[in-house]
């Protein structure tokens, strides 16, 4: 199969601002081509809209205002694993020789129409994806014997993260204490143990093998795609403990770059409540079940591997499709040493881990400098 | 390049009726599966919706109630052709390896968002197509001196082979003068020079070349792919009597197939509205530029060159994202001899003409047996 290499990327601050999904596919775009002004537009053979927007022809309308005139423009929705599913599709089309240069550009407003689970009637009332969490939440800590102050570190980790990036939503730190004190939502779940939908958008491009090394010195490789959807009703999960798409995209990611779970230096994992965290550590294989916590903890006071180092989603907030790109792209910037305040310590390898309603669809990338 | 072939296809009448979306999805796949039981839905490796509806996670959706459980599985929009980019991107998912067979599935309500283009602000108040192709019809007629009654031949030849077409949505037939005193919507045009939005679904099922062979002995091949998007507002065409985005389609998807335009034998066109087909005819290179009505004209009595055999946009009527589908499927009945009374005689290429809000996107496939 031929490569795929990152080339660039660019992203807007994290908010809850009221504005046009096109200005914020615009400001991520316009960030990506001012911090790469090595890359030819016109060289540009696919723009693909990651969005859960209503608003239509986004591709064609983002290209015009970039001065973009593409072959292949169309968006794409997955809920809230859009931006990787672009991803995917992107090197679908750089590998197959269609293109050799792809612009993604996820957006998303903080009052997106994807986080209500309108289709899911095994729900009964509940349209909120707050309810999968809650009993996912309650089934984990029954099975593991684990409490909320334990899984409150997930949240204290993240928000402690984000405070070093600067896109983050959250400007602030939590001590387990006030994650527990910030209010109930639920029987399971307090406020700061979720992610937050936010305004926000975040492009990268892809490009072929040649086109990657004649534009950078440093590319960032997409070595390793897995995906699965197993269904889109919560009750036709298998599991409340673990993450049967999850699993499956993870062995299937792997296996293509020809990695172990061991070889990851640096992962972003979808958080968009708490306890998503270690259940989808252990379903990918970085802990055994139930362990989840234990390797949070772990790892959280050492700089040689970290989880989600950005913030994750509960620390820099959830703009639905833009959340898969901008994971790819802060596991990019960590292999390339340019994460700043956040950087692992020489990461080789890292993996994106991005997923939809209850991890009822799972995306997992490898990427590898 | 990796070839991919067509499989299986499925679609339902074409009505004014009120489904839901998932139910039109799913009535458009079921017959496919009815026609194909070949086909083992455990390696179906995508699952692709194409339309305008603004459901979130249809393609999980549709995946769950057909019981596949797929790798890759989103939703695709590019308005009127967001049914041959579907297509286009199963093809990259297969010609890159990631994907052997891939089901796409088109559906639209009658009632699509996607027939009010919001975003154009240079159409001032006029937010409905016909104003476009008001403006096109005045212009093409003016520069060629092509009068309404030339015109309205268009409609007349569509609705006629709409009548040999089972899932049409008109069962009528027209003269001349009929379409002449249909209702007068604007200056330039009148009701039957108009497709109708309408409910409606078409799936189709590629496969590589190897699990391809191993389902039928009688594969249609895509063999061209051109695309192409200029702009996304109609003011930016750079002229109102042809079409930029379809003539670039058409010689780029000519080039890969390795064909000339006078290699087609059969061939699906856009006609959104009547003045659209004699216009794409001519970008396509079929007929000199003014000459594309001559060309109906012509071919019109003849059955070894069909322009819309299965009635175009304004016989069938038009589910935006069914519409490029139903094209393709379309085209590859014909090339099988499958098309029944529309049969045109022993076609061995086919052209698809599939495009967007005033010709700003174009798609063309090349289709052989």
């Amino acid at each position: 199969m031929n490569k795929v290499g990152i080339v660039g990327c660019g992203i807007t601050p994290f908010t809850r601002d009221d504005q046009r999904i096109e200005s914020i596919l615009l400001k991520s775009a316009k960030i990506l081509f001012e911090n790469n002004s090595e890359i030819n537009k016109d060289l540009i053979d696919a723009v693909l809209v990651s969005t859960n927007n209503n608003s239509k022809y986004l591709s064609p309308i983002l290209s015009e205002i970039t001065g973009i005139k593409p072959k292949i423009a169309h968006s794409i929705e997955s809920l809230c694993n859009s931006g990787t599913n672009s991803i995917v599709s992107a090197y679908s089309y750089i590998a197959s020789g269609l293109a050799d240069m792809v612009l993604v550009s996820g957006a998303e407003r903080y009052d997106s129409p994807g986080q209500v689970l309108q289709w899911d009637n095994s729900r009964g009332e509940f349209k909120h994806p707050i309810f999968w969490a809650s009993i996912f939440a309650k089934s984990y800590k029954q099975k593991y014997s684990i409490s909320d102050e334990q899984l409150a570190l997930v949240s204290v980790k993240n928000h402690k993260h984000a405070k070093e990036n600067p896109n983050a939503l959250s400007k602030k730190t939590y001590s387990v204490q006030e994650v527990m004190d910030s209010k109930k939502l639920t029987d399971d779940l307090k406020l700061l143990d979720c992610s937050r939908p936010c305004t926000g958008g975040a492009s990268i491009i892809l490009a072929s093998e040649e086109m990657t090394k004649k534009i950078t010195s440093m590319p960032t490789w997409i070595t390793g795609i897995g995906q699965r959807t197993t269904s889109a009703s919560f009750t036709k999960n298998s599991s409340l403990n673990s993450m049967e798409s999850t699993k499956l995209s993870g062995q299937m990611a792997l296996k293509m770059a020809n990695k172990t779970i061991n070889d990851i230096d640096v992962a972003e994992i979808h958080d968009a409540f708490s306890v998503c965290e270690p259940m989808a550590l252990e379903s990918l294989g970085f802990s055994n079940n139930g362990e989840g916590m234990k390797m949070i903890k772990e790892t959280n006071s050492t700089d040689d591997f970290k989880i989600n180092p950005r913030g994750g989603l509960i620390g820099c907030g959830h703009p639905l499709g833009a959340t898969g790109i901008a994971q790819t792209i802060e596991i990019s910037q960590q292999l390339q040493l340019d994460a700043g305040k956040r950087q692992v310590d020489d990461p080789r390898v890292g993996l994106v881990h991005n997923m939809s309603a209850a991890a009822t669809s799972s995306t997992v990338l490898i990427l590898e400098k």
